[in-house]
């Protein structure tokens, strides 16, 4: 559901809530979008000598995607992320939604960099729809990720060539006269995550894009130096990644799962066919070396997944032997107990690699009985049904089936409750910033702050589109807000499926529609032939053929009830008939279709 | 999704498949439903002497919900269950799903019972639409169920007054010369849940309708010695409910569940708000009962919910003190820790009553800070989101909230695996069918047999609508298959929706539809005006004039190509329209919305 709509469903008395900031900011959202946003801006904007850093958070921060946040110092603007959010129920039709830069492309000479911390879609899914209206500034960013958001861009012929600009691991940046850049690694589940701490003259703010922490067998932590070090250096701020912020202790190592994974594919007889999110490369790195270790081949399944494991070989983040990657053509050339296929499609998206196997629709891999198939992901909600399908109809098939629910195997990318509170301790920052994901996991986030030692006062709940002011020894949140709703992409359009065309979706999905087209003689009102209706959605009308003559009849009793002296009004006559026609439908079938009148005079 | 579209999803080669077999059975349905089904079963009718029962699943075999058996034995039929199921994704606007009775209308006059295990929706939701169709056949049930058939029957105008035998525990009942029913008690989340066994020429049938097992301080499970006793009679197939299949061990005992629950209580210091389904009725009573032990008044929130408790309470499944009870108008009367407030809306439905209170549309209950908020239930796939926006605002506001995320205080109403064996190994069936639930649900289910040493062939797996034979030594699962595709209950209508109608609603959801309206002049075959164009849910046309400026000029260009000497032919025209309109404005936009081509000759 777009804000505009779940906005209204907070109420609080008294004081001007963010819910109501943020509707005044949304009126400035159409058209003169810009114009109004300028004008937001330059009024908060501090004063020369004022020494404040502006904080805006644009996405990410009532939802789970769109990540984006932008930072502010005098005439200098540093952008952390810019990734799309996948559409909603409320969003019907919708490709994507991706962050609202009104209140950006009228001072997108300011930008300084833009900061992608990885290569995953909630991340870097935006750049193709945004860089340009940007003014193209550099993006900087680690080797993988930077593969990845060219590859994306050449899909999109009218986006320009980004400007990529390759940083390593402790790699330091400057990039204006206040912003300096230092880069970091963190443990995520896919190569070259990094975290960013932004030098700026009111202190470093620190923000880790996604992460975990991750456990060796010793309980040594992967790259925990690194926090250690960040924490050494002194922390303003710190951006946290609050996803994982309800679920209680540490995550599961990732050795344990590979060990769960293992495990399972030594008691597969037959065929392992593995499906995973196709971005989830370290995953699929390990799924690749324990097949090397049965001998089993390895065949690949789904475009963006193949494409993903190219992109890391080339650069030697996943390392196999010459031969162990076979084309999925040849995968019947080998022993069922010598193959092992990674696909796509682990949602149960319908046209992805799993579901045509699982559906016959394959031109190479087929299900059969004793094929072992393994789910190394959870469900992304909305999407229990469609996975439910597909596994119902691999156990018809007699395949065995193995899922998280069974068998732990899929641990997630993000810091638990456990891990967030111990990487705030190492960090010991002034403020906590909680981002990424729904206000309730970024409260939950901000309690373990205050668990931690850390006074209420400073753990800073925002909301998108606030704008925060910060000096080295305050954090303000104020009551402003540049727009941020959803921007929704459809198709070629960008942002130009506004509420009402989403509202008359919704509308048409609940019970359809029905056009009336009445003919009408100008001079004498009467109509002149049978009126044509048409209704999709509503009612299978060529079976009532009754309630079709009903409703021509209503439409020439509504004509001529209408008094002779009176002269035609098509608008009234119109509205007549929405509401009389609307009525009788409601009254007959308890169904209330669109009723679209049209009105032909003659 | 309905069958129609599931079904095509499955393609094994060689033998005929269930799902091509249901398609064979799905033609049927159509008009002459009742007569092609009437063939289906005559033909397949057990010739006398043959002393064949058959088991015909209507539904809750490929989906949670709308569970109904039937059972026939020469010219006697009992069926078990009328229950319905909660729309889905894939049928949008619909209000249920209910089982499809078309083999059973033309054989009415043969049946003798419907026997209705217990008061959940699941199992008794499709009564009022096919009680009267049924020729309102004699109900058996417990007290609890008979009172909320009946009131929900006397919200249906039209259907008939029920004819319900009230039951016991333990009491036998003989309803034709080849069904003696004996009723035993088992533990669910509602009173008055039962299990019944069918004893017929071929052995005792038992079917449990929803169960578990539920285990005091000691481990004594309670009614166990029913399932002992009914184990002891012999038990020719039990008929086992498999939701929980894939859970592993046992349930957690209802005294854990009482006992976190008390210990939220007894940490709340302000107000609790506890929300649950209405017709968790177990439950609810529970919470009364703590509520009097920390001396809190109870105001119940919600008209399903009032309503169950007032039924409960009368016929003494609840029972509480005078004045514990308080009407919700005066919930504001009383001191915070000394409140308790009982809502429904567990699931963020957008009338409920939680969903009123948070968002401040409540008459006279607002949320407030310190207020504890209890969510005892888990979501119901596709609830996520609204769930998600419910807790947010609940956050925002203050409010300390408490899920099954965070402590277990939901505890299902269906036994898991390490029961549903302990049952199988106490009853000792020759057969166990598995019914309510997917079939991956059904299948663990059937595995969990199969490891208490019951031989693969002796568990039956079969599909909605198919038929099975038995003899007192077998169970034959035959290809035959009576219609058991969805019938959709919208508004007035039932099974008025069909495939076209749903599917036109899918596609108006994703891009929305236009309308052309061509007004030609009959004889010169000219455009007479400017093409009418009504479009919804496609594009915002009042923002996008030069695209209603390029289609009407499309739309002239088409007319204009057509030869002067061809006459017009209005189908060939309109299928121009679709077709060229349709390309252009996938072209310019890359959607697709409907196009419906109107053409007026004058």
């Amino acid at each position: 559901m777009p804000i505009k709509t779940r906005s209204t469903r907070i109420r609080v008395s008294g004081t001007r809530t963010a819910s109501s900031a943020r509707a005044a900011a949304r009126k400035t959202t159409k058209g003169a979008a810009g114009k109004a946003a300028e004008k937001t801006v330059s009024q908060k904007m501090p004063k020369k000598g004022e020494e404040r850093l502006r904080i805006v958070p644009l996405g990410g921060l009532e939802e789970i995607g769109r990540n984006m946040n932008y930072f502010e110092y005098e005439d200098e603007i540093v952008i952390v992320d810019m990734g799309f959010q996948f559409p909603e129920e409320e969003t019907p039709g919708i490709d994507y939604i991706i962050p609202n830069i009104a209140s950006l492309e009228p001072v997108k000479d300011k930008i300084r960099a833009v900061i992608i911390t990885h290569g995953h879609l909630d991340h870097i899914g935006a750049i193709p729809y945004l860089l340009g209206r940007l003014g193209n500034p550099p993006l900087y960013t680690l080797k993988l990720t930077k593969v990845l958001i060219e590859r994306r861009q050449a899909e999109f012929p009218n986006a320009p060539k980004p400007n990529i600009i390759e940083v390593k691991y402790g790699e330091k940046k400057n990039v204006g006269r206040y912003f300096d850049l230092e880069f970091f690694g963190v443990e995520h589940t896919i190569p070259d995550s990094m975290g960013v701490i932004l030098k700026t003259p009111v202190g470093n703010i620190v923000h880790f894009g996604d992460f975990k922490l991750d456990r060796d067998r010793e309980g040594n932590i992967y790259q925990f130096d690194e926090v250690q070090r960040v924490g050494r250096m002194g922390v303003h701020t710190f951006m946290m990644d609050s996803t994982n912020a309800l679920e209680e202790g540490h995550n599961m190592p990732e050795y344990v799962v590979e060990e769960n994974i293992e495990e399972l594919l030594k008691n597969a007889k037959g065929r392992v066919l593995i499906t995973t999110f196709s971005s989830m490369l370290t995953r699929i790195a390990e799924f690749i070396k324990m097949a090397e270790k049965q001998g089993r081949k390895v065949a690949i399944n789904g475009r963006s997944m193949r494409e993903n494991v190219d992109a890391a070989k080339a650069l030697g983040y996943i390392k196999f032997k010459e031969g162990t990657l076979i084309p999925v053509q040849e995968f019947n050339k080998y022993k069922d107990d010598k193959l092992m296929l990674l696909s796509t499609g682990a949602q149960g998206e319908s046209n992805a690699g799993l579901t045509r196997i699982v559906n016959g629709e394959h031109r190479y891999v087929q299900l059969k009985k004793g094929d072992t198939v393994i789910f190394s992901s959870s469900i992304v909600p909305g999407n229990e049904r469609s996975v439910q399908i597909l596994t119902d109809n691999m156990a018809r098939q007699g395949a065995i089936i193995h899922n998280v629910k069974i068998v732990d195997i899929h641990s997630s990318g993000h810091a638990r409750a456990g891990d967030l509170k111990l990487t705030i301790e190492t960090l010991k920052p002034k403020y906590v910033m909680p981002v990424h994901g729904y206000y309730y996991f970024r409260f939950a986030a901000g309690k373990l702050a205050e668990e931690t030692g850390l006074p209420e006062e400073n753990v800073k709940m925002m909301d998108n589109g606030q704008i925060a002011l910060l000096t080295k020894d305050s954090f303000e949140v104020t009551k402003e807000f540049v727009p941020a709703n959803y921007v929704m992409v459809d198709g070629l359009g960008i942002g130009d499926v506004e509420e009402v065309v989403l509202r008359d979706r919704r509308m048409l999905a609940t019970d359809g529609m029905i056009v009336l087209i009445v003919t009408l003689d100008r001079r004498t009102g009467r109509v002149l032939k049978n009126p044509d209706i048409i209704s999709r959605g509503f009612i299978y009308l060529r079976d009532n053929q009754e309630l079709l003559r009903d409703i021509r009849h209503k439409v020439r009793g509504i004509v001529g009830r209408i008094p002779k002296h009176q002269s035609l009004d098509a608008d009234y006559l119109k509205s007549l008939f929405r509401d009389q026609i609307g009525q009788f439908l409601f009254h007959k079938t308890h169904r209330r279709p669109m009723v679209l009148p049209v009105v032909i005079e003659i």
